[in-house]
């Protein structure tokens, strides 16, 4: 425990991705399809939307997209996972469904371990959503941050340097002092590379079923199994 | 009261002025300046470096001078008052009076008032500061913002159109559903002009000494002592 406090040293502010890491997005999502989509087998549909949800996001960073807000470009992968499913969706349907994105329940432990991380750090919330989403899912959840950093602030998609580097700038922090916190390595790795300590969070139900091996490495600052450990590893009660 | 709950229907987000209006610019810079630079009436060196204040924005607006952070115009209008008071401030005196606007105290009402109104509206604050020293002045206050709008996000400062109508876009939000709440008429006439609606709160003691006449218009939608009395007029327990 001391070697891996000595390494969060000067650590200032904690950012978090959202989807996955702090809320419980295959429960959201399929319970949402299940009430819009009859007939479909609404844990399969969910996750075949979010498969296509990483690639459309490099495709913009890549410059094959022009920029455009998640919203849109979930409605782009949701038509897209529908066609595998022979569904068409009418407007209503699609809009309730890219809607349900704004209030996927947080992990249990979320809300609480935020509420302890934010007394002895600044809480930032470091995703793909818009701001605007991000105010619904907090409201939703009860998630008290000091601070939304959403993909519009920057018009940029993580793993991109502009997300990273775009919240330390704007909280007037070195990228040393900003530990980013998120149950997918990618992030954790690319945060690295710009700089930013890192800390994995177990989340082995995220896409609806039991991962017994979820990819991570031993680089990472800190490892722990909810954002409840995360307080205690960085010794916040 | 029926008429005026008219004519905020549909208001979905509350903007809230910061100095002046939740926090209380006089009593927190006066404390430093008593603090940090012996010998001058610090009561009256607080006015004077607050009178710099907003022609020094303007400036930046106008085009006379490039966008600059407010720390930044805050440390030449700080050297431009002490000079008023043939004072020479060294680096260190300078970075403490421009830090200690980031832990100006709220009125009272302030953070219990935010508080009532989150439960009704997002509440976010539009301010000529920084997001990074909103951050600072929310942990030292307890202000539970939903969302911090800070200058840097636009590169502009109130009374320009960009910043009430950036914080619009950033919460999907038409003008009409956005409501500025602050003690300073000037920032209420702006944001009417673009299409906002407008509540003005009385904060007598602003300047360290009772103003009996503030002036406010006929015109604003809402008219509070205090953000307690707001959220009693706005129907948020």
């Amino acid at each position: 425990m001391h070697a891996r406090m000595a390494t969060v040293d000067g650590v200032r502010v904690l950012a978090f991705d959202t989807f996955g890491t702090v809320t419980d997005w295959f429960s959201g999502i399929s319970a949402a399809v299940a009430a819009t989509v009859p007939g479909v087998d609404a844990g399969e549909f969910a996750r075949e939307w979010r498969r296509r949800y990483a690639p459309i996001l490099a495709q913009v960073e890549s410059g094959d997209l022009p920029w455009r807000r998640l919203d849109d470009l979930q409605t782009e992968t949701l038509h897209a996972a529908a066609a595998m499913f022979r569904v068409d969706l009418d407007t209503d349907q699609t809009r309730r469904l890219v809607c349900a994105w704004r209030t996927i329940p947080g992990w249990p432990d979320a809300a609480p371990g935020l509420r302890r991380l934010k007394s002895g750090f600044i809480v930032a919330a470091l995703s793909n959503a818009t701001v605007a989403l991000l105010v619904d899912m907090a409201k939703h959840n009860g998630f008290d941050w000091d601070v939304l950093g959403g993909s519009d602030l920057w018009r940029h998609y993580k793993p991109a340097r502009e997300t990273y580097c775009g919240l330390a700038d704007l909280l007037e922090a070195t990228p040393a002092e900003v530990m980013m916190v998120a149950a997918h390595q990618n992030d954790l790795d690319a945060a690295r590379s710009f700089g930013l300590r890192t800390a994995f969070i177990e989340r082995p139900m995220e896409w609806g079923v039991p991962s017994m091996q979820i990819p991570h490495s031993d680089e990472n600052d800190l490892h722990a199994r909810d954002l409840l450990e995360l307080a205690d590893q960085l010794g916040v009660p």
